[in-house]
């Protein structure tokens, strides 16, 4: 089988495996405070542009998630997301398992606008009983979202300014930053992200790393203890430096954007190819998930050679499926794919 | 500095990292669902002589032992722990996170008695206001404990009747357990353990693997629906192949044993040279830490070179402290370590 | 000021202050162990032609739900209730602060359908991916709901039909079960909701008492230690004979359906009239709830002698707004409600 | 039976009744924003001596005090407390139900001293690992104490010091604060209670009311959105003004401090009559509980009659026992089991 149903069926890029064997036999103090990590947290540093943010490196992304929220809120208040964000349908309900509600907000696309976040604030604030429902105390969305696409610069600058009015801190899930870093409609770096944010994170899971997420923290306020919140929920790897090293490659030499660039690549040679074929896409995405609506017929005799992930059923006879690159998608692969479907047509 | 102050200073074992990187190109589903992973279950319980137990991989010990217990505790129920146990002490308070108390048991050594349990369990039971008590639900011990001690096969034998007299599932903490199983007074196998309690786990992040720790579900009772426990509580990890390949290498050929008993050699050596000298111990163990008892002039010259921890005072001139072996552990580092010591009196 | 906001504005009615007083100097054990709470609880059993069931007596609605659904869930599970129901909106998360995700289903009056619910149950067990989403563990209904509407009788059975199949508990919210009950069109007597469901409770506060909700649990295996859940979640009331002698005097001569009989009639009042004056109404309301639909003009005229709780824009010009009455609604009140409201027009 | 096991065997005060009686038929909104609540803060802000302070109304002491301690600890923080709190020991478990440790310090009386708090505060900040452990949040003691024992006012001045410097919340719980201010030898008003702590609560339950106790909160950190907090955790009583109304009428004219000095003129009736008996007492308690020790012989035949908590085994023929006296207490029941007891000697 040819697997295109996730961005994680490899194992890890050669030089983050290389780095690993390198430093296998240096002796290090646990829990992320090694040189490696150290290092690791100057380089992200840099690449946000924030000298003052404190990096934290954490295992995978439902606990990041939940690490992260569970350290800001305060019991009787709630995190908005987009009804499909991942913390709202696929974390087992990781977030209420803190104590937490998750507060929807409908959406089409994946993303929230600035406009919702402030309804609902005013919704709360303005009915007299308040204090009988969940208190809105934190905005969470993904970048790129769980349906590949991306917020704007400008989207980004209206959510941060009503965050900001409304007091409520704006974390950003990175789980595929990178992907959508490089995308080539993006245009909100990584320094505009940490600027319009108070917290976000920059996946390595799904970008070459064998696991690994780096917390990026702007906003003092949110600081204070974040180690404790990690060890507490499970996120303190006692070989801390494996997360280190890993961002090390990562992040020293631009292997992030690299490998990025060739997932979104391999990616939008599906979407020119398919589009070409006369294929329609559920969603617009510029980044490593793309989601073609294709006959059920087709689907069928794809799933002989190929894994990818079922989406919705859009008619009788079509559906919406999940194809994802990654930084180990082979260029054959992709071409074998793209001359498949065409044969089927 | 050389290091003894944990079992987890180096990377992995030179034939993890080798399987890792002959791995590394595999297209496998993620989540642990993967061949590596089935096949790993398949030597660890072939290892356990069970051959119908639920086998999951976990990232880290505490996230293990958290997930283990909320998964088989009601709200209004408790875990019966050592005073010292791990859960107790060093967890961040992550068992009361997820709604329960540790209720602690005295205890010298870093064991917990039969009859310790057995009364703790009549008194809540014959105290007339026991819904006014959290209600002891289940028995969480390690083997080795975090004093480097070790429970006889009599001990658990008599620990594993009194729990199933009292319908208290017995959960062994398994951080160390390789240590354990090949010490020279072990009379304890994993197939014993495996009889003798409910749900244990295996160590890996202590015992050669980059990280990962290899849940065993022995009751029935306490298989259900374990994924989703493991997912909400942000231990599914993605890759989950990464520690199905590092369980398979440390199961295939016996390579936890011999790792293992390397680490307790070079750990017996420096007790029993050490014992030579004139040292006191402040425990009996057999396993892979040692607590002699030293000067504490002695000490501060050693930290000049060595690390390890601190344990206790134990005099206006003396401190406890502990020395950690491990499978990466150097014989030259030990004897040099002996040899300051020696220098040093 | 006339209140109509809601059904606890005054105090309790006549019989339980009587009551109260003429057991004053009794002594009694605390907890609800005392020979009133015995009494009560036979005569609810009898009402409920249930001997086997278990009643226990609590304090508040929003606790009683939180006790009942935190002691039947499964950490990784969730409760399936309508979106607008009481535990989704309006109890500021306390189930979510219990762990737990409420899984909403979309309805239009307060009610949710059998075929929801098997639709919801089979989508999550046909997913592939069930362990990353929360688990539906069971089902959350009010009757009568938050909009006044009321199940019949065959809804209740096609639920818990559906429900028994799906292994999901059945828990009906009975805050103003008694208005429900003698509602002019409903069919499900308390011996009907007591065969068809799991577990319910029947609303003492908002129906003559100055606090109380008794829960009735049918299903033995829901039985087991629910007093340590009660007192877990501080509702073990110290004086708990104050809740029995109310619910004694509630049920020992029917007091409970008399009183309630009262309110259905003013409110059927309030609805006849303005029907009568050409109103329209937001619910089929034959309960102690109407929603009418007024001008904004009348809305704010009435505003000045008389207090109710505006409901939602329906257009420019109009409001929905909810009236509930309650045993202690004067008739006099409520006609010159009715008088002002046809005078206004 | 006479009953002397507790101080909750009674109703409530006939003044308390007769209010409740009287204002009955009153219309008011719900939630304790009535005029009563109002007028009840106003007598209770100014029996302590502080305008500025936040007063609430909630039902019972164990969601009183989960309610206060999970309103102030983050996540990864616990609560100080007297090994023998009531929070340690007789709440099932509430506190960690909501995710926190509770920190036992060793206690012989049910005090703990300021050097204490100030050690376990000092042995985690200086310990190195301190994020792998609970970090101490606040701290928790009982005036009086779950043993009758008394604070004097320098030894609250003294942890009030010590909780300042280390920036330890300090909470106390007065369920039976009443019985302790009126004690003759009581030096600590309730005004110095409200100066020297965060913030406390005054009971009601045990002294006089129905039900209910009133927190204090002086602290103004601590006041934020504390109604959230007391609607999640159940305790935003409907029929908010049953609170109001009945601490109205303790705190007018007296009658709290008044009904607390007959319980404890009957409690020191016992204490000086047993004495001059030559019984011994397990605590010195100037407060409503008495813990004399008796012949278990005597115990037996007093237990035909009377009705009394055992306490602890103290040697093979003697127990020590607890009998509560309350503002409810006949003196004549009182001189009968004195009698009774001189004539089993």
């Amino acid at each position: 089988m040819i697997r295109f149903e996730c961005d994680y069926t490899e194992g890890a890029h050669e030089r983050i495996l290389k780095r690993l064997l390198e430093t296998n036999d240096e002796q290090t103090p646990g829990y992320g405070v090694d040189e490696h990590c150290e290092k690791a947290r100057a380089y992200i540093k840099k690449a946000c542009d924030s000298e003052n943010a404190d990096v934290h490196f954490l295992v995978g992304g439902t606990q990041t998630n939940t690490t992260v929220i569970s350290s800001i809120l305060r019991p009787h208040q709630g995190v908005i997301a987009a009804n499909s964000g991942h913390i709202a349908v696929h974390e087992t309900g990781a977030i209420e398992a803190t104590g937490h509600k998750v507060l929807p907000l409908p959406s089409d696309d994946g993303k929230i606008r600035a406009e919702q976040v402030k309804e609902l604030h005013d919704a709360h604030w303005n009915d007299g009983t308040f204090e009988h429902m969940v208190q809105p105390g934190m905005v969470y969305i993904s970048q790129p979202t769980e349906n590949g696409t991306l917020y704007t610069k400008s989207e980004l600058e209206a959510l941060s300014q009503v965050c900001r009015e409304c007091g409520l801190p704006l974390f950003i899930d990175g789980a595929r930053l990178g992907y959508g870093l490089v995308a080539v409609d993006n245009d909100a770096s990584l320094a505009d992200i940490a600027k319009l944010c108070d917290v976000f994170y920059i996946g390595g899971t799904k970008i070459g790393a064998l696991m690994g997420e780096a917390v990026v923290i702007i906003n003092d306020a949110l600081k204070k203890d974040f180690r404790y919140m990690i060890k507490q929920k499970g996120g303190l790897l006692a070989k801390g430096r494996m997360l280190g090293i890993q961002f090390e490659a990562l992040f020293e030499n631009g292997l992030y954007y690299e490998i990025s660039k060739h997932a979104v690549d391999m990616a939008m040679l599906i979407q020119t190819s398919l589009t070409k074929q006369g294929v329609q896409f559920l969603y617009h995405s510029t980044t490593n998930q793309q989601f073609p609506i294709l006959p059920d017929r087709i689907l069928k005799a794809l799933n002989e050679k190929y894994t990818f992930s079922f989406w919705e059923k859009v008619d009788a006879a079509h559906s919406a499926v999940r194809f994802c690159t990654s930084w180990a998608t082979k260029k054959d692969n992709v071409e074998m794919l793209i001359q498949d479907i065409k044969a089927l047509q």
